[in-house]
């Protein structure tokens, strides 16, 4: 489930995910490993971005699971999305004045503390970088949106497939997954929170998969049975993850 | 519905909306008015974005409204969010190789077309606008977050309160509404497509709403009838919106 930390900034799963938008620089990876400096470990349990608090810091997640949610007023949680090696814990929350969700780790998280003041020096010292932490934003959006239409359109089988091909394609980009699946830490609680569905019904649903030889997540391993059939069953386009850079050379 | 175009950048929705996060400097606006050099021009009917389409340029909307929206390939549309003066229209379009998603004009609209060279070219010249384009880009998600968690667990008439209280903030902050109401070009067909009910059910939702003296939609004026409930039959909590700005000095 986790990935021993890479010596070089140039390893990282962060650089890695930002080179399917630009070919990055000495100076890129220069500006970069500046900001790996603080590293911070994360139990499980223990909230790292908390919805409410201001000056909050992000975190660039070097290894280990997090989900991000948000509480309602009426007490209910919805899980807005997981982060894997390579994404930003909280970049809303360091640009707004007050974190508008919380993001807890999953599994234990070793993540790089990063302020507003070290992010916008960054960006001035690579206007690139800056180019490049909007592009991995709008990608997070483009994943937002897809949940948005998984609940909105999908049934909960589609839902489930599309979940899990998303996570396939993403944790491929980072080198932790390959097309015949990959290591996943999430219960079927937190699936259940994130696609909209109560527990019972993830349960069904998987065995559903599982039983139509598309799909088998078992003993914390996700199995893909029959890719193809299952992207066709997804309606699954992964444009909207933009994962075939460099674009910006 | 339409504004006239403001004579001078610092008057525009675009420097307006910015300002909520970021005091923007002689500098800032000059490489500002630079973006708004090539404004054009859009009919109803006309796709501003397509999905799918590469090349893509992003336009910054000056006067007029829009909408962004997804097609799925069994032929269901989603409406992902409306755009108004000061919103960028296919930022993310800009970013990627192919664009995900659609935006059509709701009304007739004037726009400034801004391409991926003009866009790092100005983030170089102002780190700070890029900064600002990316806390616009967070905002952008957050609502986006808070339309998934509208679909996932607020109910109809909680969806549409909470709907018409964003659309409201949002452009307080550029100037096109007060706290009594706003002009609103939006049919009951596409609020039904944006908040996953039938045209139906946004009617009868509307008359629920007005006959318990809450908020009415009526001539293309909505009207708040009562803020204060309204604001609580929602639970609109307007903090990921961040405008209470400038943070940044």
């Amino acid at each position: 489930m986790t990935q021993p930390i890479p010596a070089s900034p140039q390893d990282s799963p962060f650089a890695r995910k930002l080179t399917a938008f630009v070919t990055l620089s000495q100076n890129d990876l220069s500006v970069m490993s500046d900001l790996y400096r603080r590293r911070r470990k994360f139990a499980v349990g223990i909230d790292i971005i908390h919805q409410g608090q201001t000056d909050q810091s992000a975190y660039v997640l070097a290894s280990g699971w997090a989900c991000s949610y948000k509480i309602l007023r009426s007490g209910g949680r919805q899980i807005v999305d997981f982060q894997i090696p390579g994404d930003f814990l909280g970049l809303r929350s360091v640009l707004f004045r007050t974190s508008d969700h919380n993001v807890e780790p999953v599994t234990p998280v070793r993540a790089s503390e990063v302020t507003q003041g070290e992010l916008l020096d960054a960006f001035s010292r690579t206007p690139r970088l800056a180019a490049a932490v909007l592009w991995a934003a709008s990608r997070d959006e483009a994943m937002v949106v897809e949940h948005l239409v998984n609940l909105g359109r999908r049934t909960a089988i589609e839902r489930m497939a599309h979940f899990l091909l998303e996570l396939n394609a993403r944790l491929r980009l980072v080198g932790m997954a390959d097309k015949s699946g990959f290591l996943c830490p999430l219960s079927q609680y937190l699936l259940a929170d994130a696609l909209g569905l109560s527990a019972v019904h993830v349960n069904r649903v998987l065995r559903e998969l599982r039983e139509e030889g598309l799909v088998t997540f078992q003993k914390g391993r996700v199995t893909f049975d029959n890719y193809d059939d299952l992207v066709t069953l997804a309606m699954f386009d992964r444009a909207y993850l933009d994962h075939d850079g460099p674009l910006l050379a």
